[in-house]
């Protein structure tokens, strides 16, 4: 037999092309960050998850079909929460499907992951907002996707960047493989992009002959401002894929999610699929919560990140240091904030951390090493009171950091 | 804006290699399967699920841990979860692992994918028995693999044969990124590899430099016979992954399942898992249910699906043609029937769907294209009085195949 060291002989040779020089694990664990006055992750309120109702839906669920929620599921999703989920998106986004045009999955993330597999090969080019979903960037770099960097203003994708982008693109017989788009208080920067916008963003995918992927987690938790259709509705060519989940709504560890699209597109990403179905107890659980409960929780969802947002805004306002923007979202986690050149967040997150503070450094949400002087503050996490304290002490390090840098 | 013929258009210009020509998607859905006598798929008895006790779970993992069952979770795992594992594993398969070296997946399928994430570029080989599991084929094929066929005898894989193979490719300059062994009950045959073959795949896989991926889905359910100690635990060179699933004993519905190996390489894995972690929900509900019922469990299953191999042995004793072999499995789902040569039972699935009766053809168990008088039948899910008219109409129709194959 073999002595212990064989596997550090054999392994260097085996590994795929995507596995060698990975980065470090992802930031977050709520467990952690519970410890902490937590702005880092997407993590809803955890006082507000419904658990007693998720208690009542699962006694339901499993008494009346016990023995369909415990055993292996179809692969494109479990009837009855397919019929609610056509049923809330018909009612709360105006999206009419059938259901050969839904696949639900784990989450948001597979349905991502199971769209990459279907549409690129390793060396094809992406274009993605800048910045964007620090887990989009790390499926586009498993994946071997080369991203393309498009920048996000205060309406949304800078659509004249996107046209320019396609054409330098065109000129190098490239063409994209989609256009990846989070079109409602997008993550990270909390803009959503207008309607115009989204409009010209379709007519450009139609007229370069690439794909939109429409990223839409958060549009359930609008608190000001009107509902804007989704780039699915408006585009009658059938070219975008949209995805959503329960993870802001319900909650995130139902890892539940959906993707609509053309019906033949979502039956090739139901065969990649090989998975004896997404969380078959927890649909079946979310099957009897949506009907019931669906509006209510989100309302009250509505009221608590309306608060904190505010709260968060004013903390801002009083404590971040001259020549600091920041945006003000209408909806979703998120509010961005910029600080003047020179600062580097990723430095001060170990001096938060010291001080019991953490939040998302930019850099991450970045395809392209920029960002550096950005940073993500997510409200959904932290307590009402948690706020003030929290900013006040991110504000006193970005004075200092500034005071250094400008040294 | 665009005509509705857009997608047509632009389409097929932007698959991805694994995304043409895909094949249809995979037989099974247990809500189809349960309006005929199914021998078709690894469906768990439907009967036995534990719909109370998870009622029971359900309410304690909520109450006492609801802000983090309904949260996203860890990528790595669940903490609770994982202590469970780790000390059922100690328990039932005499298997000690540290947290670092297992990783909890959404199912055994989502461990498998993570795997060939992880070892193989889209043209790489890999060795696998045959026949095996189609989910396996599925994968491999989605990911460009190439598999090599090992042939499966009544001792196991045949290692043999494996040495041969591995010798060959070495003549060629290839190095296989991994062996796939089931090791009990093996799917579909119902066989188990005895302890001497496993050793011998050890020594293989260690002079020829290449991985073992042990799936080990059934080893719960032995219902004759001694325990054998698994590849992962034989293996003192590190070299064999090891993943297996509660799809079997608690319930597939839930999506639970884990791989253990080095721990450098299951953090690799963790890398590639973008995913929010799995079934954060279920995680908590089994974590609450393993300590308390799982060994109960399956004693109970245990003598279910010992009395329905013993059925069914005894009704294809009564009901096969002359010149059929099938297995005599001492745990697990699974016999394995082979025909005469000439018989395709592909041919015999639609007969006996028309009668209401169902199985699986061997055929989408074989990565050469061979297999055809071959079939699977699984005892895990028809009832006990289904069990003797079903194979009794499989045989008729049997019998019909091979008359007209002699003809």
């Amino acid at each position: 037999m073999a002595t212990t060291q064989t596997i550090d002989r054999v392994l260097p040779g085996l590994l795929s092309r995507r596995a060698k020089d990975l980065p470090g694990p992802r930031l977050g664990d709520p467990r952690d960050s519970a410890k902490l006055i937590s702005f880092l992750a997407g993590f809803p309120d955890p006082k507000s998850l419904p658990a007693e109702e998720v208690i009542a839906a699962t006694r339901t669920a499993l008494t009346n079909q016990g023995e369909w929620a415990l055993q292996y599921g179809a692969t494109r999703g479990q009837q009855p929460l397919v019929e609610a989920l056509i049923e809330k998106l018909a009612r709360d986004q105006d999206i009419h499907v059938a259901p050969a045009e839904i696949l639900v999955t784990s989450g948001a993330s597979q349905a991502l992951a199971l769209i990459i597999d279907a549409l690129v090969d390793w060396g094809d080019t992406v274009i993605t907002e800048q910045p964007t979903w620090s887990g989009a960037v790390r499926a586009f770099s498993n994946a071997g996707a080369k991203p393309v960097p498009v920048p996000v203003d205060d309406e949304g994708t800078d659509v004249a960047a996107l046209e320019r982008i396609l054409n330098e693109r065109k000129a190098e017989g490239i063409t994209p493989k989609f256009i990846y788009v989070i079109s409602n208080f997008q993550n990270p920067v909390g803009v959503s992009t207008t309607e115009e916008r989204r409009k010209r963003i379709i007519e450009l995918a139609h007229e370069f002959g690439t794909f939109i992927v429409e990223d839409d987690a958060y549009s359930d938790l609008r608190y000001s401002g009107q509902r804007i259709p989704s780039i699915y509705q408006l585009d009658d060519g059938g070219t975008t894929l949209y995805m959503s989940t329960l993870s802001k709504t319900l909650g995130a560890g139902m890892r539940l999610g959906w993707v609509l699209g053309d019906a033949g597109l979502i039956s090739k990403l139901s065969v990649l699929k090989v998975d004896g179905g997404s969380n078959v107890f927890g649909s079946y659980v979310a099957a009897e919560w949506i009907p019931n409960h669906f509006t209510g929780h989100v309302d009250e969802l509505k009221r608590i990140y309306h608060r904190r947002r505010d709260l968060m805004l004013k903390a801002l306002n009083e404590h971040m240091p001259a020549g600091t923007n920041w945006t003000k979202p209408d909806g979703g986690f998120f509010i961005w904030v910029t600080l003047p050149e020179g600062v580097d967040t990723s430095r001060m997150l170990p001096q938060a951390r010291e001080r019991g503070v953490e939040f998302l450094p930019g850099a991450g949400c970045y395809v392209d090493g920029g960002g550096k002087n950005t940073l993500r503050l997510s409200y959904s996490f932290a307590s009402d009171e948690q706020i003030e304290p929290g900013i006040r002490i991110l504000g006193e390090i970005a004075k200092g950091e500034l005071l250094e840098a400008k040294v």
